[in-house]
């Protein structure tokens, strides 16, 4: 039975959603896919999700090919899981949560870990009952602070997530590869092209953690990635660290004056007009040390200021500082915060004056100081004296001061060494459409998943947690195939596989009417589907319109031609229009 | 590919779970269906899921024959909507609430009424856009006072919930008739026996409303049903009330001494004892008025006592109480209630007294008063006369008090004449498994939505809203069809087609093993889905017991036989196994 446009319910709107962002938001909902119920939360209509079922079809048929289980958890869960991972706590406002009636605590799951680990704890007890790989496609929910781009970060979304159980670390790659191969495999019948890169496992915990990405120029996230193979997220890029060298041989420190330079910029300049090299050579940016400072506001919701000593030459790239800092939030330390610490000479700050240390543990300020790598022991830098006007030249990493660790908080650079050795890197743009984590004993821990192994010895399992948005992704492909006139989905998630066009009216052509009637048979008893528009009073005009709009691959035009038997197929991506006789049109598509 | 039991995700248990009531609940959690996460909340397994996904198939073909296309709406959904409907109250502690971070408040929809009739007023305003059928699968969720009975009445469960719009009466009829329509084609396809009776609306509101019930013995809903066809459930029966009587000849009441009578019994026995009719006939209990005080708590939580008088052969049926004073919530006044109102004489309670009225609105007590339909104007009865020891008989509706309204709270008995003539009605019991309503304009008019009519008048929408409780289904079928070892899948929603067990051991058996192989994959090309139990180390019986607690309709057996080229057919329902030629294996199925 095809679908009749006469009495399905879609509305094709005229006018961009005001709070459209993104073109595939605003596609979805002029073409009638979704529709706005609050903030970041979307309802589904007819044409949404049949494009939503058909990718979750595929990733279900992934799941199986991979040997996954699909199973089903509440949304509602009860908090005390969360409160045992500590999750609870960190997801701070992120969490949706709420009492029942007699005022237990619960919570909207924003991840399933901890009771996809608790199941498996509740029914295996033995090493045979492993590997195990399950999954569910479940609606998530995160109280985003600020939803937005339509689908692309809602507050309610749907998500396959999988997660794997082994008693090995051998066996965790394995079952860390078959989800791999599967995102490989799913993506690849999606016609979503894609790069995998080294991930920092955030707030999941764990070890390993690779991301997909969709390189594409306006995606959210950036990726490193060098000729030689390296490719990582920014936040997972570390940066090659120089050997450390000898200071026994360095001269010792100087403080001189400097008048003007609270940036790297006059630093430089002035350094180089007054303090010149003794070999004559210019002094530049990357030898100057930029002492950042920072606010860190701890789960505790306590505020600790801190600071972080880098090359001159790089800034602060505020998501890698949040994945180090992580748990904590971080952010530029205020003109308060400077108030409150006396010791701070703004424009000069520096680890060391010439009354002893300033920043780190035993120092005069008692601030926690940390480095880029590349400050490494015997390293010598211009920095701030903490004397307003003077900097210190040829301070040494391990002899003048010493920071409590080192920290990636440096924006990464086209250029930079990849840490694996092959060679520079190049920055690209590129959007997530998929994450795999090896979370490792993690949560087993914490919840008390143990085994027992061939020796009759308890061993904690070892797990994976293997991510995809659904909803997400639907709105990357509608992000990535449209027109001026609207989308033009691939064939594999289109809603429907031909939109037949009755171009006529009802009355006046009422023989297109009914060729197109038998035209429509012919086409579904091919197997295809059919989104048939047989309304009678509308112009051709308006139903090319809304075709175009909808973006089903393949549009058959029957309009006054019939009496000749033919009618016209239109690739609505190449946008060609071809005329083929009636009885052609099952091969013609 | 068949499932195969050695890395399925599945853990029959040998035990009843401890907080089983029901067989459905014990079963499902025995043979790994689903596992309980919260009171009332459960997470389902991959068997589970299967057969849900089963019951969803049927269902979703049967909407779209009739007409309806499926639509998705959140979980989470902005109050509001429900405040202007009124619900947001109506459902007092049954609804969870929540805030976003922001502090805007949020319901975990119950049902979508609200929502639905939103987004039609959002998309549509024309009556071309009508007739519209929309519904959706979705989990809904309730803050029972008491889940119980598994997913009988659970806190999280799946519906589809369908809603239909039309702008005229007549297009109600025939939208309404369409879903009614559907749900007997489900629920024969389900193998569910049904009943359908008159249902009350209840917390719905709206004109017209139907229940499905499954007859059952130990269904937990009661409905009465005639020869002549009527059917209700006994919270919508309504009394055929009798005339109303002149009473102009009645003799006066008379206040007589009944010592020692405060139940009927004792009444009945002392007035045919002391106080006989004048004809000497002998005094019934259907000729006293009980009256009975009831505690009813508001939506604003005010308590008020109220009486009801009904005929003292008749016990109160809470439920239909419940719907009768609905929304307010009502129980039996407590010893507190009549300390408080020392003008109720307890046991010898009445509307009337010498001095004067006691009960309704000008009385001396002020409390409100009901009665019975069978107490209409000119029937006389034996009651209390408010002093101790004494009853009035010849009490005279009408003449001698005045309730404030009739009320629906005494029970139905066998016997009891059907309300529209077909004769005397029967007692049965059953479960609810579907419920389809006439909304009519309620949501429409509080909400706005309105079309133009073919006039360009402005007219509101008249909705349908109708119900099927698909987890509650996959209970009430599992319910019914299990025996002692554990379920029996009716082949419609069974997980898998076939279950072949190999009836071996690995090492030893290996020919048995490879043969099974063969079978298996014979069985899959006719296109019968197959759960396979390769363990290798399990022993028959073992695997026996599993197969006949999981339920699947057909086991194979593929055991020694196989030397001669037989397995043995198992049907689960009537227990019967046949050997069969491996190569008829797929016939004899």
């Amino acid at each position: 039975m095809p679908t009749r446009l006469t009495n399905y319910f879609l509305k094709t709107l005229r006018e961009d959603p005001a709070d459209a962002e993104v073109t595939s938001h605003r596609l979805l909902v002029r073409a009638g896919y979704i529709r706005r119920q609050a903030p970041g939360i979307f309802a589904w209509l007819p044409l949404g999700l049949r494009v939503k079922s058909k990718i979750e079809a595929i990733i279900r048929e992934e799941m199986t090919n991979a040997g996954a289980h699909e199973v089903h958890f509440p949304a509602l869960l009860p908090k005390e899981p969360y409160e045992v991972s500590g999750r609870y706590v960190e997801y701070g406002d992120g969490m949706f949560r709420l009492n029942d009636r007699r005022g237990a605590g619960y919570v909207l799951a924003p991840t399933h870990e901890e009771v996809f680990t608790l199941l498996v704890k509740d029914l295996y007890n033995s090493y045979k009952d492993l590997p195990l790989s399950i999954y569910q496609i479940q609606d998530k929910y995160r109280d985003e602070a600020r939803p937005r781009a339509g689908l692309l970060r809602g507050r309610e979304f749907t998500m396959k997530d999988a997660y794997s159980f082994d008693y090995t670390d051998a066996g965790l790659d394995v079952s860390y590869q078959a989800q791999r191969d599967a995102y490989e495999r799913i993506f690849t019948r999606l016609g979503l092209e894609y790069v995998i890169v080294k991930a920092d496992a955030g707030a999941m915990g764990g070890s390993k953690s690779e991301e997909f990405l969709h390189p594409t120029l306006v995606g959210e996230d950036t990726f490193v990635r060098s000729a030689g193979g390296y490719a990582a997220n920014v936040e997972a890029f570390t940066t090659l660290a120089p050997p450390t060298r000898s200071y026994e041989k360095l001269t010792p420190a100087e403080v001189l004056d400097t008048p003007d330079t609270p940036t790297i910029a006059s630093l430089v300049e002035v350094a180089n007009a007054v303090h010149p090299r003794p070999d004559g050579t210019a002094w530049n940016a990357s030898e100057t040390l930029k002492n950042v400072v920072l606010a860190l506001t701890h789960l505790d919701h306590t505020r600790e200021i801190v600071a972080v000593g880098l090359p001159g030459d790089r800034e602060v790239d505020l998501k890698r500082a949040e994945v180090a800092f992580a748990p904590a939030e971080v952010e530029a330390a205020t003109e308060d915060d400077f108030t409150l610490h006396p010791g701070l000479v703004k424009g000069y700050i520096g680890p060391w004056s010439p009354e002893g240390a300033v920043l780190g543990e035993k120092s005069s300020t008692g601030i926690r100081y940390f480095v880029d790598p590349r400050v490494v022991d015997g390293s010598g830098w211009i920095t701030g004296s903490n004397i307003h006007g003077k900097h210190v030249f040829g301070l040494v990493a391990g002899r003048d001061f010493t920071a409590d660790g080192t920290i990636e908080i440096a924006e990464v650079k086209a250029g930079d060494p990849a840490p694996d050795g092959s060679g520079p890197v190049e920055l690209a743009r590129g959007m997530e459409i998929g994450h795999v984590f090896q979370l490792g004993r993690k949560y087993a821990e914490a919840l008390g998943l143990k085994v027992l192994d061939e020796n009759g010895k308890l061993v904690t399992v070892t797990m994976g947690s293997y991510g995809i948005g659904v909803t997400r992704i639907l709105a990357i492909i509608a992000e990535l195939n449209n027109d001026e006139n609207g989308l033009i989905w691939p064939p594999a998630v289109a809603p429907f596989d031909v939109h037949v066009v009755v171009a006529g009216r009802a009355g006046k052509d009422d023989a297109i009417f009914e060729a197109a009637e038998t035209i429509v048979a012919d086409i579904e008893r091919s197997g295809r589907s059919v989104l048939f528009d047989d309304r009678p009073k509308v112009s051709p005009g308006v139903k090319f319109g809304d075709a175009e709009l909808i973006g089903v691959p393949k549009i058959v035009i029957v309009g006054r031609g019939v009496v000749d038997k033919t009618v016209e197929v239109w690739n609505r991506a190449s946008g060609e229009r071809i005329e083929v006789p009636v009885d052609g049109v099952v091969n013609a598509l």
